[in-house]
């Protein structure tokens, strides 16, 4: 990409999110804080009936309603496939100006810190993972290539992705959480400027990344009731490693569950809420070094 | 009260506090754990549906529907109106036996450790609460003397208590939390025990005690939306003490607010995830010192 012309920042997505609700609304009533010169930029409230009413979605999950299938469906007429044509219609519009990047802010009950969760290994993506790691170490960079098919908002964009903070509970806000993502997005869109100007600032090395390679579910019984929860010494561990024979879960009884692989994995959204009705007790990763 | 006869355990009177669901669940399935030789004890789930659809209610607060004129207005009509109706009359049917105690099981986001919240300063109660922190000092002892006009389900005795454990998401279950409470509902059945069988342990001295003495709401514009957070000083500081200048809101600008009373006051409840809707950013307490 030549130039980068056109930036939206998305709050929202998941109506129970608080901090990119309030980050957006912020930046819709002080867009000087997201201007830059060589580029525009857009502030977007995604889910705007589950904001009003504090809950992750309405009907379905509006952050899997962008597949091609879907969006093309003049069927679906669900609230969410509903807004997820309009904001379509609003980034991607036929025949005029679309956004280059999409910057969809999201919250997790996991502890997460503060990721960064990109679509695939873009140079231009993993060179501003590079710079944000540059500036806060505890910044992580995570590559999900399933985001398509899967329906995510950020696949609007072959350059969109995801900035994932926690923990933080639904429908509350940490202060301390919403000022590191805000200047977060702060330094995204000062590498975007200085991408544009050709002075962006160069940073070569290696890069840390965890790729997705798959889920775990709790156990269930034949009802799909959860049996278990997340270790005690698995919680709010993600990130680090979870080898062979380490304990996972612990079932209702005081009984330890362990992880059956063959190698050491590097769990994610652990613990995710919203995630125990999709059977996702944690996102499993493996640790890569990129070359950038 | 010469003897307790009958002691009931309520979870999920908020659907989505998982910790008392399956605390509940699990004695139901194992009814040995919570059988005590000198009284019977019951374990109830309170609000079925939201529990079901992991929200903390479907029309209106469960925990608010034990007003006596809620419970004998027949017009009232919602999911929760009936279910309390129905849970009264499980816990206090008319010429029978009913239960001498309530142990009502809830979760928050706020830092309220293994809490427990009495309607008043009954002797028999603060001698439990002296026992509970003697065996774990991490136990704190709340009274608030509003259970009754507030409609809360522990109303339903005078010896009606809550457990309130956190921090702990909505929707998730923490592993950590859900076996201190276990412990901590044991160690309450056996002091019941004790106290039938004339021999339970003598504790004496002084328990802090914690009184709730208002509330206070986050800064809001004309429209009633928030324009601050718990500040980071306080956040995750329950029953700290919180004296006059002390910073107690970031405002999304990021300036400070700081608490105007004119005295030292210890808030718990900070940044409740369900007491935004209800104008809440925290309880104010009283910290005493109870002779027992």
């Amino acid at each position: 990409m030549s130039q980068i012309e056109r930036v939206a920042i998305v709050g929202g997505n998941h109506g129970n999110e608080l901090t990119g609700v309030h980050l957006v609304k912020k930046f819709q009533q002080y867009p000087n804080l997201i201007n830059r010169s060589s580029f525009e930029t857009l502030a977007l409230l995604g889910n705007l009936k589950a904001i009003e009413e504090g809950k992750r979605y309405i009907e379905k999950d509006l952050n899997r309603c962008f597949t091609n299938e879907g969006l093309q469906n003049p069927q679906l007429s669900s609230y969410e496939d509903t807004r997820a044509k309009a904001i379509q219609q609003i980034l991607q519009p036929q025949n005029q100006p679309f956004v280059d990047i999409v910057v969809d802010l999201h919250s997790t009950t996991s502890n997460m810190g503060l990721s960064l969760i990109f679509c695939d290994t873009y140079p231009l993506l993993l060179r501003l993972g590079a710079y944000l790691s540059s500036i806060n170490p505890l910044v992580k960079i995570c590559i999900n290539q399933q985001s398509k098919e899967n329906g995510f908002l950020r696949s609007l964009c072959e350059l969109g992705f995801v900035i994932e903070v926690g923990a933080v509970a639904q429908n509350i806000l940490n202060a301390e959480l919403f000022q590191e993502t805000e200047q977060l997005i702060y330094a995204v869109l000062d590498y975007f400027e200085g991408y544009n100007q050709g002075k962006f600032p160069q940073i070569s090395g290696q890069l840390t990344i965890y790729k997705y390679i798959g889920t775990i579910d709790y156990p269930r019984s034949d009802r799909g009731e959860i049996q278990a929860m997340i270790h005690p010494q698995l919680q709010f561990r993600d990130y680090e490693p979870l080898n062979p024979g380490d304990p996972m879960f612990l079932t209702f009884e005081g009984k330890d569950i362990f992880y059956e692989g063959t190698s050491t994995v590097y769990p994610i959204f652990i613990n995710e809420a919203a995630y125990y009705e999709k059977g996702i007790a944690m996102h499993l990763s493996q640790k890569h070094q990129e070359v950038v």
